[in-house]
């Protein structure tokens, strides 16, 4: 190693050391240095939870008709408008319209026609009178209450018209829209591709899950929970299993990774000898930042390598995951055209317990959630450590103590973000 | 037709129109008539979203042996006990512990070793100094701080013990889960299969998305937002097409879906003459109920066919998919294990207008939520009729007016669920 290399090695590490960026401050740069993955085209059938890439515009009216509401008699609302209980007015039955037909009749003054829910209104009728408000004595019909014009009818476009945007770019497709889709016949909608994020985990202590442990071996599990964390929030995961603790292996790793659209690697981002990662991202392109001031999480490093934003998270389960969700959840979410937030539902909870933190930094504390007397409360975790992944698979959400404030007294009403299997 | 049938099926209509049964009361039906689908077992990797069928117990401790938790210096507590920043205890460095490997390393009485983020712990040795809280000359280690026991060691086991019970059957999988299973090596897992749902959509005005409209047909909607609805719960959705209204086609379809786990029907189950899906049901099985009083979704009918629950909903398209939300989705979850509720996250939200409903009816009220001034808003969606799909794709998520209330007030705090593409 060249003696200049060392010095750029160190200054690298002493800078992070120094230096935590504030989390808003993080995101800002994460966020100025990431961009909207490409578009793709997908059947609309196939395209719940994907995130539209274009205004849905509608072609058609729906319904495409006047149909009736409900099942009754077409009639001129005029012919009964002095109708009541006690005075019916008494139409003319001519006749009686199917569903799925077109119907050629004509309603002429004080005549009815038969007609079902969804059916066609025939000409010259303007309104519907439910069936419980008739009575029919043969070809003769009772009328007992007065209708205005366009009651019990459906009119054409008064779902959508023709012209109307019905779902916008951004939009997360949900099932509602999906119908709505196959409704306007809008077969194939342009939706953002999923982010392809490839996953590696550092560290020649790690063995694959199942493998047996040497005695000072541990299980890797970051790079599951990671990929799951980057499917559930629309990415498309590829783990490239664990590279050693050695910084040639490791660029030559990142630069093979770097045709994906972003890059998390776990481990080796702690500031001690074995910084590999983040000195692996200065040679090989920009390091923007090592060291954020949140908690777990704080020995977190962003680069770009080959124009492509790259993540050095910590080792521990803890830290990496948490700093996913602080960082890269929403870069991932702004490269599919998403709100660049971490995007998990958000509930006020009071919680039962202090919580303490430190001026300047963020902490994110997890809890469980429960209803008492019908209120809703926040239990902080009490086990915290990095390295309990339990504080996380216990947990049904997070509370952000922010970098202004040393934590929340007990019965403070703070704002819990609750995690989903699916968001 | 004989005439007893014919007398059956009016009473089975007029039954149906006479008393609608409360949303509790038809639940309860639904829920004493489903069980739990079957399990399946899935590699840990692959079960993100998926339900647990099982306990996940461990078989190891994580972490599997006592490591550092800092960079930093392996000590014995006791030696520093005394030590201060203006009286270092000064001990002597015997070695160095690296990550991935066993060391055979014994600290006496005043000895240190150097060692890394998740290194083993040598024998002897209880607790660490961080790096920063040293000074090194040569092979003389000066401590400034005085440690207790465990300071910065992460023991054996301290995340999961073997034995611990780590995830509970019924628990949906997130991210952190599949982690840990990965973590506890617990490659496969035995999750409860997606319950398979046959999907028809009843009508002969109905034709396919893409398909010109004759001039009183309608495009299919209802038949993908209730696969779509299926899908976001865990479910898994056949579309089995369309079918004409006719009682023998649609009695030979749903024979032919009761292979399924579940049915879906819409359209035909409006109290009309075109009543024939409710019909069909309590021809081939038993009908449980005909009209909930809900608003809308109210002419939604239940039963059991070959065993099977079978569901026959509005044709309109928010009337179908309401009536889903509200029925036949708690039934999808309790068959996966999960709690019979619609889980959809909920948030309290001001009303920012009143809402009316009717006492013995629930009403199912769309809403758009947005912030201001801090202050979460749930707006309700002017226009509301059942076939205006638009006023689903345009909310956010929806309020439920109890039957015991006549509505909400304006600035009223109600519960709102939230719509989320999957969850």
């Amino acid at each position: 190693m060249s003696l200049s290399m060392h010095v750029s090695k160190m200054s690298v590490r002493m800078r992070g050391f120094a230096r935590y960026i504030r989390l808003d401050d993080a995101l800002k740069t994460i966020l100025s240095h990431v961009r909207p993955v490409g578009v793709e085209t997908v059947k609309f059938d196939q395209a719940l939870g994907r995130v539209l890439a274009e205004d849905v515009v509608s072609k058609v009216d729906v319904p495409p008709f006047d149909r009736s509401a409900v099942d009754g008699y077409a009639v001129r609302a005029s012919d009964t408008f002095r109708a009541s209980e006690s005075k019916p007015v008494r139409l003319r039955m001519v006749g009686s319209i199917a569903i799925g037909y077109p119907t050629k009749l004509r309603l002429r003054k004080s005549e009815a026609a038969k007609i079902m829910t969804g059916a066609p209104m025939p000409t010259g009728a303007d309104a519907v009178v439910m069936l419980e408000n008739t009575g029919a004595v043969g070809k003769k019909l009772d009328v007992f209450t007065s209708l205005t014009p366009g009651k019990n009818v459906s009119t054409r476009g008064e779902d959508v018209e023709k012209g109307d945007i019905v779902l916008k770019c951004g939009h997360k497709l949900r099932p509602q829209d999906v119908g709505m889709l196959g409704s306007l016949s809008k077969l194939y909608v342009k939706v953002s591709q999923s982010p392809s994020v490839a996953i590696l985990a550092t560290g020649g202590e790690l063995k694959q899950p199942g493998r047996k442990l040497g005695k000072a071996e541990i299980t890797d599990a970051n790079s599951y929970s990671l990929a799951a964390a980057v499917s559930n929030c629309g990415g498309c995961p590829k783990r490239l299993g664990t590279v050693r603790d050695d910084k040639a292996l490791i660029k030559r790793a990142i630069l093979k990774a770097s045709r994906h659209d972003m890059l998390l690697l776990s481990g080796g981002s702690s500031v001690g000898e074995r910084d590999l990662v983040p000195d692996a991202i200065a040679e090989l392109g920009k390091l923007l930042f090592h060291g954020v001031a949140i908690r777990p999480g704080g020995p977190t490093a962003f680069g770009i390598v080959k124009g492509k934003p790259i993540f050095a998270l910590a080792g521990f389960p803890v830290a990496s995951l948490v700093a996913f969700d602080m960082l890269a959840r929403p870069a991932l979410r702004a490269m599919q055209g998403l709100h660049a937030d971490r995007g998990y539902p958000r509930v006020k909870a009071k919680l039962t317990r202090k919580v303490s933190s430190t001026l300047g930094r963020a902490d994110v504390v997890r809890i469980k959630l429960r209803y008492a007397s019908g209120e809703l409360l926040a239990e902080p975790i009490r086990i915290t450590g990095s390295s309990i992944l339990s504080s996380m698979t216990d947990a049904d959400g997070f509370v952000v103590v922010p970098e202004n404030m040393e934590g929340f007294r007990e019965g403070a009403i703070v704002e819990a973000e609750i995690y989903i299997p699916d968001c």
